[in-house]
C-alpha cells in the first residue's frame, strides 16, 4: 500500500507544509498540488466546496499524488465516511469539544471493531490498493479541531480517545472563543498561552498537533513549539493577495507611464 | 446604459491593468474581480474554460461590476456572439494574421449594418439595460490579436478594418513565430522593434493596443511606449507563484525549527 | 457595511415580496433577480438545489444585489454555517417545533458569545465588508418555520428563543398536522385562526413573521394582518404557469388557424 | 421506431406550439416539458446554453418524451453532428443566407449518400431504436432560418437544397437587416410583405415553415398565413414576466395593506 | 397514479434485479437504465454522488421509466426528504440498528399523521401525477439496512417499526461486524445463518428482503431463500470488470499478433 | 519529459489496446484508466462530451498516468488546440478526406515553423515537464481518421503530409460511404480490401495505423495486418453489454427460483 507521508513525517517529528484548497474546481486542486505542499486540505467548511467538486478537486491533487485531506463541514458521520470512500487520507473535523463528540468523529473514520465506518472504499481502494480496507483504521488520520474554550476545558478527555490521531488548533475560533476577535496568528497572550497548553498536552498524550497560520514566519514559531502541520492561508486568499500586490504595484507606476506616453505625437 | 470603463481609459489616454481568469469556477472569478483589476478577461484559448463556465465567471464577476471581456479560443462566430450575449464588453480575438480574418471577426461582433452579429442579447440587455442593442456597435470593443509575422507583414491592412477598436501583442506567439522561444516579456532586439512598430503603426492609426506581459516593470515600460492595456501573468499563474513562495519559504525554515521543536521532553 | 434591506422593511413595518428560487441554476437566478423582487430565497428544502448550485445562484442575484436568503433542508449546523458563510443575509429553517430545536438553529447562526457558528465567512466578509463579522450577529435574520401543531402549542417557548428575528408560516405543513389537506392559501377556519394566532402571538413578541402563499390577494390579506414578508409560488411553479398559459390560448385558437392556413392553393 | 410528431403535425397540416428552452439546466428543461408544448427547442445560439447543460436538457424534456430539437450556435458541423447524435428530431440552423451554407447544414444532418454526417448516434439510437440511422434522413427535421435580407435574396436557391424540411422566420434579424429595428411580431409593411413572401414561396417548393414569435395572437395570425411552428417567447423570458407580474400586483397593494397592518396595537 | 413496480413484485412474491448506479452522471444512468434492470438504484452512500447528480441521475433513468431509488449517505432527515421529492420511489438508510433508528427513518419517509416529512413534493408530483401526495405513504418504500450484529439483536423491534416495508442486508459491513472479513456472497458459516435468520424473521413480519450480491449464482440462491431484491456488483464494477477482461483478452493475443504483422515487407 | 508511451510503442512494432472514453464523467473515466488500458481516447464527437468534462476525465485518466488521446468534434482549430493544452498526447481527428483538410489539421496540432498551433500549454506544461513545448511537435500524436471513399480516393496525397504520424481507420462510417450498413468489424470483402489496402499504404509511407473495432478477436487480426491501435467498442458500450448480461443471466434463473421461495410457510 502506498505510504501515508503525513503519517510518516509525523513519526519522524517533521514539519508539514499543508496548502488548503477553497477554490470549487478540480483545475486549481491541480494547480495548488503543482506548487510543492506537503499535503493539501480541501476545505469543505467555510470553503464553498462541496462534496462532487471535492471528489474532483481529488482527483485533480491525485495527478501529483500530493497527500490530501478534508476537512468536513461539520462532525457528521455520512460526509466523514463519503471523503474517506472518496480516498482522503485524514479527516480535519470541526468543533470538537467534547470527549462525546470526539468519539463519535473517531468512530465515524475507524471500521469495526474500532468504530463504526460503513464498509465500500470504492476510490480508496482504486487508488492505494486492495490492502487499503484491511489497513485504513493505521492508515487514515483522524485530527480533531480545539477552536473553543469548551475544547480546553475538556481537553484531556478529547485527546484520550482511542483512534485520535492529531488535533488541528483554529485560531479565529479559539480567540473569540475567549471573548477575543477572531484573528489568525493570535499574539493575545491568552491565547498564546492556551496554544501552548494545548500544544504540550496533546503531546505528552502522543498526538500529533496541526495549525492555522496567516504568515509563514509565525507559523515557522509553532514548529519550534512542536506543531508539526502547519497551514497558511488558503488558495482563495493566496489569489487575491497576489492580485492585490499586482494591481497595487502597476497603478502605482502607471499614471506616470501613461503620461510620458501620452506625450507622443500620436 | 452602463459606461464602458474600458473604453473611457482608453479614450482618455490611461492605462488599465486587467486581470486574465483561467481558473473554471465563478468563484474563483469574484476573488479575482475582488481584488481591484480594472478590467478582466477570461481566457476561453489557453485558459480551460468553456462558455459554460465562463457565463458563471461572468456573474462571479458583475458582483463586482468589474468590466468583462473574453478572449476565444478561435476566431469562429458561434462562440464570439455567445461571449457577447452573455455580456462582454469585448472580444479578444487570437490569430488575427490577414484583413479577411479582420473583417470576419469584426464582423461577428457589430450588428447590421457594420456586420453580422446575430440579435438576442439575452445577458448583455439584463445586465446594461435595453438601450444596450441599439448602442452595443459603439459599446463593444473589438480587439484583434498581432501575435505572427503574417500579422505583422499585414498590419495596416488590418489595422484598417473598420470597426476595429484595438489590438492585443502576444508576445509569445510573435517571438516563435519569428524563430525565437516563446517567452513573455521578449527582450530580443528584433521582436522589441516589432512591438514598437505595432504599438506606433496602431496608434497611428487611431487604434488602441493591450499587450501580454509577465512582468509588472516590463509592464509599465510598455505603458511608456502607449500600451494602454496590460495583462500580468493570470490567476492560475498567480496562484501556483504565490503558493511556491510559501512552500519555499517554510521548507527553507522548517528543518532548523522542527530540530528545535523535538528536543523537547515528549 | 451594506444595509440588510429585509430588515430595514421589517424595522419600518414595511411588507416584502420575496422571491421563491428552485431552479438550480445561477443564470434562472439572475433572471428571477431581475424581476424586481425585494429579496430571493433559495430554497435548498423541497427545490431541486443543493450548496454548490445554490452558491452560483447566490452569484446570479448579487448581480441585481438583491437580498438573498436560504431555506436549508434541515436543521443542521453544516449547511446553515455554510449558506451563510457563502453570503446569505438570512436562514429559513425548516420545522422548528421545540425551543431546543429552535435554540439549535439560532446558535448555529450567531458568533459566540450568542452561539457557535464558526468563523470564517469567506464569501459573507468579500461581499458585505470587513465589517460583516463583528456585525453579523445583528445583521443575519434566524427565521423559523412554523408548520406543525406541535410548533404552535410550543410557540411561545420557540419565540422568546434570545436571538430569534422572525418566524416563517408553512401553510401546506401545518394543514397536514391539523389533519387538513396540505394546501396552500389556508381557507379552513381552523388553519386560518391558527395563523392568526401565531401571527399575533409573534407580533407581540417583536417577532417578525413571513408566509408563503400562492396568490397576491392572499398574500396582501396576510400583511394586513401583520405578515412582512411574503412569497407567492417560486421560479419554478411561475415557468410552468405561464407556460401552459401560452400552450392553452394558443391550442385554443390553432385548429382555426390551421384550418384557413391549409385552405390555400399549396 | 418512435414517430417524430412534428413531422406528422407538419404533414397533417397541423400548427405546432413550440417552447424556447434557455435557461441552462435539466430541471428547468424538465418543468417547461411538463407544460404541455408539441414540442421544445433549446436554443444553443442566443440561449446561455451549451452542448454538456444541452444533452441533460434533453434527458430532462425526454421524460416527457416531447419531441426536442436545438437551434445551434452556428452553422458548424461539429454541433450539428452532436446534436443529432443526443436525440434531436431537428436542428434550427441560423443565418442560412445562401444555396452553398444551405447545403452544408443539410449535408451535415444528413448520412451519406445524401449527406456527410458522420455516423455514431449513441443516444439516438437508445432512445428512438435500432432503425434510427437507417431511418435517420427521413426522421430528423433540417430547418433553415431565414433573417437577412441575403437569405431572401437567394431564398428559391436555398429552398431548393434537397433534404431541406423547413425554414425557421427570425423577425427580429430580418428587420434588422432591412435596417428597423429588432423586434418580434414585426408590423412594418415592408417586413410584413416579405415574412408573407418567404412563407408563400416555401409553402410553393414544399417546404414548412416556423416562426418565431412574442405574443400569442400574432402566431395564430401567422399559422393562419400557413406556418406550422409558432414559439412564443421562451423559458426564460417567460419566467420574468410572470414574476414582474407578481411583483407589480403584490407593490401597488401592500402600501395600502402594510398600513393596515401596522395600526395594530403591537 | 403510476404503479410503483417495485412494491408490484414485491406483493406477488417475484424477485428484482436491481441496478446500482455509482458512475455520477445522468448519460451513465441513461444507458444503465437501458439495460433491463427492474429497477436502479443511486448509490449516495459509497458511490460519489451528491444530491445534484442524483437528481439529473434520476432524470437519465426516468427516460426509461425505470423504478428509481436511493441508498441516502446516513439516517438524515434532509437528505431522505430531499430524495424523494426528487422522485425517489424508495430509500435504502444505511446502519439501521436500533428501533429508535428505524423510527427516525421512516418517520422522514411519510406524511403525517405516519411520519413528519415535510411537505413539497416538488418533482414527484411532476413525476407521478397530482394523486402522488395522498397515496404517498403507501407508495413509497422504506428500506433498512440491517448490516450490524447491533441491528441483529435489534432485529425484531426493528421490523416492527410501523410504515416500514423492506430491509436490505449488507454483507461486507455484517460480516465485518461479525470479525469477518467485509465480504460480498458471504460462505462464513455464522454469516450465512445470520442471513437466513435475518430473512426468515422479516418475512415472518411481512417485511420484504432485499440484499447486495456479487455473483448472480449467489443472488439466485437468496431469491430461493426468499430474497426478493437482488442487486449485482454496480454500474462502476461492472465497467470495470468488462474493461479488465478486453484489456485481458486482447493482450494474451497481442504479442503473437504484432509479431505476425512486423514480419512484413514495410 | 515523460515518455510518449503511445509513440514507443508505436517505434517497437508492439500493438495498443486503447479505451475509448464516452461517459463524461472523472469518476468514470478514472475507473477506467484503473482497468489496465494501454491508452485511452476521449470521444468527444459522437460521445456526449465537451471541453470541461474532457478535462475532468483528463484528470480522473492521469492519476494513473495512462496515456491519453481526443478524439475532437471535427477539423476546426479552436478544440484542437485546447485538448492539446490540456495535456493530450494525441488528438484523433474525424473526416480527413482531402490533403488540404490533413494539412489544417496537422498545423493546427504543430508549432511554427511547423504549423500554426498557438502557444499557452497551460496544463500539458504542467503534467509533462517545462521541456513539453520545445519537444511537442515530436511528443504529441497527429492521427487522421479514414472512413470515406473520398479519403481512400486521395490516400497518398494525405498520407504524405508532412508532420501526420498516423491514421486511424473508422470502419462504420467508411462501410457507409462504399453503400453498405455501418457496421463495426467488416466482414463485406470490398471494404476488408479496403482496411487492407489503407494499411498497406500507409505502412508504406510510415504512417501508423489505428481502428476501431468491436471484437477482440476481430481486433487481433487486424494487428495481424500491421495495424498498432486498437479500440474495443467503449465505456458505455461495455457498461450495457455487461449489465445486459447480468439482468438475463438473472431472469433466466429468477422465475425458478422465486417459486421455490414462496413454496415456504410466511
Amino acid at each position: 500500500m502506498r505510504e501515508n507521508k503525513i503519517l510518516t513525517t509525523f513519526k519522524n517529528g517533521g514539519a508539514i507544509i499543508n496548502g488548503w484548497a477553497q477554490l470549487p474546481t478540480s483545475f486549481a486542486a491541480e494547480v495548488f498540488a503543482n506548487s510543492g505542499w506537503d499535503s493539501i486540505t480541501i476545505d469543505m467548511q467555510h470553503g464553498p466546496v462541496d462534496y462532487q467538486r471535492a471528489l474532483e478537486m481529488l482527483q485533480g491533487i491525485e495527478t501529483e499524488q500530493t497527500p490530501a485531506m478534508a476537512r468536513v463541514p461539520w462532525n457528521e458521520p455520512g460526509i466523514i465516511m463519503k471523503m474517506l470512500d472518496a480516498g482522503c487520507l485524514g479527516i480535519i473535523c470541526p468543533m470538537i469539544n467534547t470527549r462525546a463528540q470526539c468519539e463519535a468523529f473517531v468512530g465515524a473514520c475507524r471500521y469495526p471493531p474500532m468504530g463504526y465506518r460503513s464498509f465500500g472504499p470504492l476510490r480508496a481502494s482504486m487508488i492505494y490498493g486492495d490492502d487499503y480496507a484491511p489497513n485504513a483504521n493505521n492508515f487514515c488520520i483522524t485530527m480533531a479541531m480545539i477552536e473553543t474554550k469548551e475544547a480546553v476545558d475538556n481537553l484531556e478527555s478529547i485527546l484520550t480517545v482511542p483512534g485520535l490521531d492529531a488535533i488541528y488548533i483554529g485560531p479565529a475560533d479559539l480567540s473569540q472563543s475567549y471573548g477575543y476577535p477572531p484573528k489568525a496568528d493570535p499574539t493575545v497572550p491568552q491565547i498564546v498561552e492556551t496554544v501552548e497548553y494545548i500544544v504540550n498536552t496533546a503531546r505528552k498524550h502522543g498526538i500529533y498537533v496541526g495549525m492555522h497560520c496567516a504568515d509563514v514566519a509565525y507559523g515557522l514559531e509553532m514548529v519550534k513549539k512542536g506543531i508539526q502541520f502547519i497551514t497558511i492561508l488558503g488558495d482563495s486568499r493566496l489569489l487575491q493577495v497576489a492580485s492585490m500586490n499586482v494591481v497595487k504595484q502597476f497603478k502605482s507606476g502607471a499614471a506616470t507611464a501613461s503620461a510620458q506616453a501620452s506625450g507622443g505625437p500620436y
